[in-house]
């Protein structure tokens, strides 16, 4: 474990506690805190925590070299924590939207035993932990407004997304004329790259005192079509990578997900090509899973997945070096884009 | 129609199209956009607005008698209906929580056609329009922080109650050695009473320019009260209220409700009245429900109830007496007493 990410973890039991004694506080019976801890620490932790971690990551860059305060380090970290809390909060929902069966390794928050529907409100008290944490820890910032109104705009954002994925991929009803390489894009923009990407960044902006809104919207010029990549290569990986590097065997052509691979094929196929598609993909049979296959490996999906991930490649790199904001660094940027590009896992 | 309610109704079109023109302003798929205004439309409207018209109505007594501006006419019925937006979010997911068939006298949300578990995304969104409402509309108040903080707060509460309520009374594991008069009064306080008391009171306050936290704590200390007693009606009247006049037949003893009456029956229960209420409670034959009225006509809970009524009563009209904040007005609260005491719907 790297400092930084040790510094980071440390923050977790802490707050956690703030959250409990808090319950305490307000007498609510033991059995109702012992399921509110039950289920933070199964839904808040295990994942891989980028996120969270960027908060400081990007807050170091952006104060050039300065040394931060122990105080700035715990609240960025915090606030890494808050995007976790946001995470949980989406992930709780999605699986139970997805009839998802595990999530992290360890079954969804709804599936265990004598949970269910239950988890819909552990999901909202979960997004209640952000508000309760800035409300103690930044209410005498002067960017204390500014950190609400981001994490109301970043979930609604997400939930905008989330609706599109929904309702243009429901898993019982299949139509393929539903999708589009546009929708795809409104869906990973709002969807994920809003939370994942943009958000970390702007925390830390607000942390580093950056008020002009020109220097937000430079961020969130490059932030997004990182995003947009990033989900791509996922949708890729989702079905040409190696399970034993990303961890689980992809299903996005038996769920009928809007991925960008079926909605490339689908710009590209005959008819022929099209009714193979229509008929086999979102189905459950491994003989449908390999009709699409063969289709995608026809229309050579995978070559226009790599001649994608160059341009993408070439333009965010282009836009990266023209970030000239007094107050913002090329450095935010290309962290990110060392960690993506031609990512395996 | 009175003025005040013409006045609350004429409020919804305009910002139900200010939400949906900035999701034109988006370019979000149109389908997306037709989803949300019918969720929109068939969760926010139908209910008794009783909440949403108390905004108004109290800030008009908080005046005493100084007339309202159209502009504060049209925000304090704007918050109104952010409380209505709120019990939405609330009610939607409670309804897939609780497994209920309708609601207002048509199907739950997640009941309608196609609909499903993207309810609870639906819910989310109904969420965001609040933040969305404060922001464009109280922005440049000095109490926007106060209000989107209540909102927060108010929020996180009636989510706890939720909690408890959802673990102490689950539909499928009949335990009442789970319940109390304790539990009972926390998951009514909790659940109902803050979002349908305090809230709209206290929405009112931060628009008349009060500060003082005491006054704040002086009406809470009434209202909560207030909505528990309100919520104790609702429970005797789910079992002796008239179906003609309550718009429903009550289910709480099918439902496993840890309701007043069971808690006062099992207080007072003798060893054979309590194993008659454990085998029948939570169950589902009319043959069981009877059981379990038997038990409580014993018990005589309707007494108890009338008892209890007239205590409150009593009690709540000394602590109304006994209002004294110079910012506070004894109307605002004997006002919503006339409106309950005795209720019989
Ligand atoms: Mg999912
Ligand atoms: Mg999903
Ligand atoms: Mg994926
Ligand atoms: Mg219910
Ligand atoms: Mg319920
Ligand atoms: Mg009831």
């Amino acid at each position: 474990m790297t400092d930084a990410h040790k510094e980071f973890m440390d923050v977790f039991p802490v707050v956690a506690e703030e959250l409990l004694a808090h319950l305490r506080s307000l007498n609510i019976p033991q059995n109702a805190i012992e399921w509110f801890e039950r289920s933070m620490r199964h839904n808040v932790l295990g994942g891989k925590m980028n996120r969270g971690l960027t908060v400081a990551e990007t807050l170091r860059i952006l104060k050039r070299g300065q040394s931060l305060t122990e105080e700035e380090i715990f609240k960025a970290n915090l606030l890494g924590w808050c995007i976790e809390w946001l995470q949980a909060f989406f992930l709780v929902s999605d699986d139970i939207m997805d009839n998802s069966k595990t999530r992290r390794g360890q079954p969804c928050w709804y599936r265990v035993d004598g949970v269910n529907m239950v988890a819909i409100n552990d999901a909202f008290i979960l997004e209640s932990a952000i508000y309760f944490f800035l409300k103690k820890h930044f209410k005498k910032d002067e960017y204390y407004v500014d950190l609400i109104e981001l994490f109301h705009e970043t979930t609604y954002q997400t939930e905008l997304g989330q609706l599109l994925d929904l309702i243009t991929a429901p898993e019982d009803d299949v139509d393929l004329s539903k999708f589009s390489i546009q929708k795809h894009s409104f869906i990973v923009i709002y969807k994920t790259a809003y939370y994942s990407f943009y958000l970390p960044v702007a925390l830390a902006m607000h942390m580093a005192g950056v008020k002009d809104e020109a220097a937000f919207k430079q961020a969130e010029s490059i932030l997004l079509p990182l995003g947009e990549y990033f989900q791509v290569q996922d949708d890729y990986l989702d079905c040409y990578g190696n399970p034993a590097l990303i961890g689980k065997i992809g299903t996005d052509i038996e769920d009928n997900k809007c991925s960008w691979l079926i909605n490339q094929a689908l710009a590209k196929a005959t008819p022929e090509q099209r009714k193979v598609l229509d008929e086999n993909y979102g189905r459950r049979d491994e003989a449908n899973v390999i009709a699409v296959k063969e289709v995608f490996t026809e229309i050579n999906v995978e070559g226009l997945f790599k001649a994608y991930e160059e341009d993408s490649y070439t333009r965010l790199s282009a836009l990266i070096a023209k970030v000239d904001h007094p107050l913002l660094s090329q450095d935010v940027f290309t962290t990110f884009m060392k960690r993506i590009y031609k990512r395996t896992k």
